[in-house]
């Protein structure tokens, strides 16, 4: 092998037929990294995720041996991309589960959920001003009595059209105008974007140009990477597009993330991959629709504070250490070509404001889209992504605090966990106390489970007494019931067609349990810091990626959320995309998402000794003590659809 | 000669000691502009100026024939550069009288004008705000009580020393925040700019760093370039330097050198030579003062429109055809790098604004320094450089054209002319009758005349009866008066020590001639149209780059001015230079600037029938109507100090 070291072999990746030349030697993970293919691998390489697997087809590798894999697999040639160098020129297939396009259908119901909510908000609070914004501007030609420049001629036409005390133009753009401006008689498309309190001329074009305008809205997430490509002539949502967040492999969480960057320089590479996984998005969707990336002049992103510093390449270190600071939370707009995001190249980038190190710009655009600063009620506001953000207030105060739940319900950390794709179970029931009953996205064969589908199952396992109160599995001698590398686990599908088994191991339930708890006793604190009462609570809102339906009351029953009324619950999707769409509508959702973002106290749990407390009591199914959910007595062998 | 077509040659200048590989056949005037060295060039590589006069110690070279040389100096080697192609290695020495530090003496006199003019105004009118400043800024470091991110901290400390509503930092310099910021302990030196309404967060170093800020402004005029540089800290002006335009060896005035870019596409070339002569300036002043350029943040530039379209890279082509529009009259700052002028990398450009295609920036600053918009009586301001623009007005109103006067007062197209540097004879005077007498500036041998040289010049000849009132000089049998190419010829200065005479030809007197009667018939034009009185006249001010002295009188004399009493009359130097300083260190005379620009009218001469009427009548000396200049009469014959 040693000989061959410096030898360069070609991979070919099935179906998409993408091709990398790399060293001998090389993981295939690697490869496919390098060829721009996503393959799933929460745990960053080290082959005990199993979720990289592909199939060789041709050529020689060496593979190391994993218990993650069956007999079968491994005569059929399918290994762990991670585990597995490349030996000589291969051909290798991707199974259809890594793909990118299993995900529409969760994507479309985000749409659907922010056409409920903020097409509601954009018509009745924000006005359609959005931040880049396609004029046509028609302009009477020069002549010996008016001689006005070209470029303040410009201006005044614009002024015309919109408020805009202070402009600005680019050099290249003026360098260009008077030639622009000739082609078509001075009638232009000109596009111009909001720099802070400047309006910023950021492409003039033919006036035939002036119908064509799109930008992006994306969603930073630490695991997943949203994003939706709105028509800024329309306002509407015309394509949507999901991913992993292609860091996973440097870390589950990003604090991992920031301490791998720090110690090996890794930034830049950070900041390529997240850059990469954007544009990954964009194109499929500009391909998909045909349309030119030049006709996408804005992009808008919101996300947890460490995931926009790395986009911006922002020192995030002073992040995970005391006393916990960001480099910005209120970022300025650049050109997004200066991050690397492939859109028109004068283009610009928009980051939506965040709170402090641990409350981004994702949880500013919740409370925006949720509109809990504008009610006369509480609200509270729990955002279950990687980590638990919750905001509690109405529209005098609001404050927020984050916990670090963990990303169990984003199917991270879990043996069959999967995000909310095509194949997830979204839905469980137990019937007649045993039957297991599910639902999977797209109604195949179902290859893993996502957030509402663990939800699902926790709660009916513990519900139908399978597991006890501190989330035990009970040894019933049901058959389903083995003895796994984690300790027990319990089948929930058995294997059909090559699909392996979806089960749910001890290992898993413990994660859940932590997560649920750990947002539990944040929403304590913060009831308790602020004497809020339960009665006092109008409506608890739930965002997270985690499926099309959610059954909330069920995080009720868990004991994630505290026991109102399942009237006082609603499930809403993914609000920080939505709250993204909203800013990029609206100049006044800037104006307000900044507010939100300044006006909000941050409440420090880590600081906290009372939340270790909260933490440990609410490590019981629902919660140690069981007068706070009176609800959940009723419902123990009770089956619901 | 063909067979070395493709050699290359190498060219050491002397006593620069810069060298420049070069193709064999290349000229010499050609290798000097390649190793940055500028030779005076003003018929643009043609051979009929003469001015490009070098010493080739050692080589092999071909050169034509020139009558421009004498037997002498064709056997010391002496060779017009333009005229004489490479064939091997050459060593070549460039004249003394060819470098850039002769200029001092002016150019100290240039700064003192604007002590005395803009010191004056900036106390009065205009408060010290610079548009770029340095501040000092300490901040409370962060605590876990107070974890404002930095961004957000820095811009609360900014906003507590200035007024920055609207503010906006660069991608840089947000990414390094940081990091420098916890470098001094929250103690910053912030380097902050106006951009339109905006101030942008140009750089942020450690606290160590707020004492060191300087910035440049230029005066980008056709024939020459002048730079001041300025201590930002203390608002003085420590070093200035010029130059010629090195777009010279493209053509004399502006309108030829963008019909050359026209033609064969070289406005990249056009725009690297200006940019090349700020450097030079900016460059030679630095290394004089032992200033790092990463401290120079700032350049303002004040000049034509066409040479700020060049400098930028706008589109010129439309000044030259009606209706004779500029691609901008207000051009927003840029960051100078954009431009290719090396200062601080993230360092702005900022242009004072124009009029029109005719009226540039140079004029607004000329109107601002001698502050004719703020009284109530009317002034007339003359900026005599390669054109000659006239403004007529007060605080009401204000007037403005353009003449094609010609470069002649720039010592341009005037065989013995030179600009106001060191061997300019600035002062002349006949006494006797027939003995002239002149003063060089610099003491020393004179080698040329400049403009005010060739002012008194053209008086004295006229009071003193050597020339008629048509300017032509009149057959006595001095000896001094001989037959010369361009007909007859007077000598002014004996050949000494190796020096040429310096004489004046009939060719010279009838540009000077044609140059004074541009500016008297616009002047003309301008004051019939608005019904103004010569005794309504309260001030006229000239400004041009004359040298340290003018004898504005004798312009009466000739007739360039109306006849008005010599206490209204008032020599204000570089008016452009000044002006750009002014502007420079307050956002208030910016914005006096931006108003006197936009509130201006342009009289267009070209398309007004009675203005050739007014040049005819005025290439009389002083005029035809000889009651237009009752003064002159007293004169004839009278010799004065």
């Amino acid at each position: 092998m040693d000989d061959n070291k410096n030898k360069e072999c070609t991979v070919q990746f099935e179906p998409s037929g993408l091709k990398v030349k790399i060293p001998s030697g090389t993981t295939l993970l690697e490869a496919a990294h390098r060829a721009g293919i996503y393959l799933s691998s929460i745990c960053g390489g080290d082959g005990y995720c199993g979720k990289c697997k592909v199939i060789v087809n041709q050529g020689k590798f060496h593979s190391r041996p994993s218990p993650l894999l069956t007999p079968e697999e491994t005569r059929e040639n399918i290994v762990l991309a991670c585990q597995t160098k490349v030996l000589s020129d291969l051909r290798v297939t991707v199974p259809k589960s890594h793909s990118l396009e299993t995900s529409q259908i969760l994507m479309d119901t985000d749409a659907h959920i922010f056409s409920r909510l903020a097409g509601q908000t954009q018509a009745e609070l924000f006005e359609y001003d959005p931040l880049v914004h396609k004029l046509c501007v028609e302009m009477s030609p020069p002549t010996v009595l008016d001689h006005t420049a070209d470029h303040e001629r410009l201006y005044a036409a614009i002024r015309k059209q919109v408020n805009a005390p202070v402009m600005q133009t680019g050099f290249r753009v003026l360098q260009k105008l008077s030639k622009v401006l000739c082609e078509d008689n001075y009638k232009a498309a000109v596009t111009i974007g909001q720099r802070g309190g400047t309006t910023e001329v950021i492409q003039v074009e033919p006036g035939r140009r002036c119908k064509v305008n799109y930008a992006v809205a994306v969603d930073l997430g630490t695991t997943t990477v949203v994003a939706h490509l709105i028509d800024l002539t329309t306002a509407k949502t015309i394509d949507t597009e999901a991913t992993y967040n292609s860091q996973m492999s440097f870390g589950e969480d990003y604090i991992r993330r920031i301490i791998y960057a720090e110690q090996t320089g890794a930034f830049d590479q950070l900041q390529e991959c997240l850059a990469h996984d954007v544009n990954d998005l964009i194109m499929t969707m500009a391909v998909r629709q045909s349309i030119d990336l030049q006709d996408i002049t804005g992009v808008i992103c919101a996300g947890n504070t460490a995931m926009i510093h790395f986009l911006l390449n922002l020192d995030p270190t002073r992040i995970r250490r005391e006393p916990y600071v960001a480099s910005a939370g209120f970022v300025p707009p650049i050109r997004a070509a200066e991050a690397g995001v492939q859109i028109n190249k004068r283009g610009l980038l928009y980051c939506l404001p965040g709170v402090a190190a641990y409350i981004g710009s994702d949880i500013v655009a919740g409370t925006l889209t949720t509109r809990i600063y504008t009610k006369e009620k509480l609200s509270i506001f729990v955002d279950i992504g990687t980590n638990g953000e919750i905001v509690l207030g109405n529209k005098d105060w609001l404050i927020c605090a984050s916990s670090s739940a963990g990303p169990a319900f984003e199917g991270s950390g879990i043996k069959c966990g999967m995000r909310a794709g095509s194949g997830a179970i979204e839905n469980l029931n137990i019937v007649n106390g045993d039957e297991i009953r599910f639902k999977a996205i797209g109604g195949s064969h179902p290859i893993g489970i996502c957030g509402s589908g663990l939800l699902d199952t926790l709660s009916e396992l513990f519900v139908n007494g399978i597991i006890d109160r501190t989330g035990r599995l009970k040894a019933t001698g049901d058959p389903r019931l083995t003895e796994g590398d984690d300790g027990l686990q319990l089948q929930l599908v058995e294997p059909r067609n090559g699909h392996q088994e979806i089960s749910i191991t001890q290992a898993d339930i413990n994660n859940l349990i932590r997560s649920k708890a750990g947002i539990f006793a944040a929403i304590r604190i913060l009831m308790n810091s602020t004497q809020t009462k339960l009665e006092d609570i109008d409506t608890i809102y739930i965002a997270g990626g985690f499926g099309n339906f959610m059954n909330v009351q069920r995080a009720v029953t868990i004991g994630m959320l505290p026991d109102v009324p399942q009237a006082k619950l609603q499930f809403v999707g993914n609000t920080s995309i939505a709250g993204a769409k909203t800013v990029l509508l609206s100049q006044k959702a800037l104006k307000t998402a900044e507010q939100i973002a300044g006006s909000m106290t941050y409440f420090d749990l880590m600081g906290n000794p009372e939340y270790m407390d909260e933490f440990i009591k609410a490590k019981f199914l629902p919660h140690t003590d069981l007068s706070l959910f009176p609800s959940v007595g009723n419902l123990k062998s009770q089956a619901y659809a």
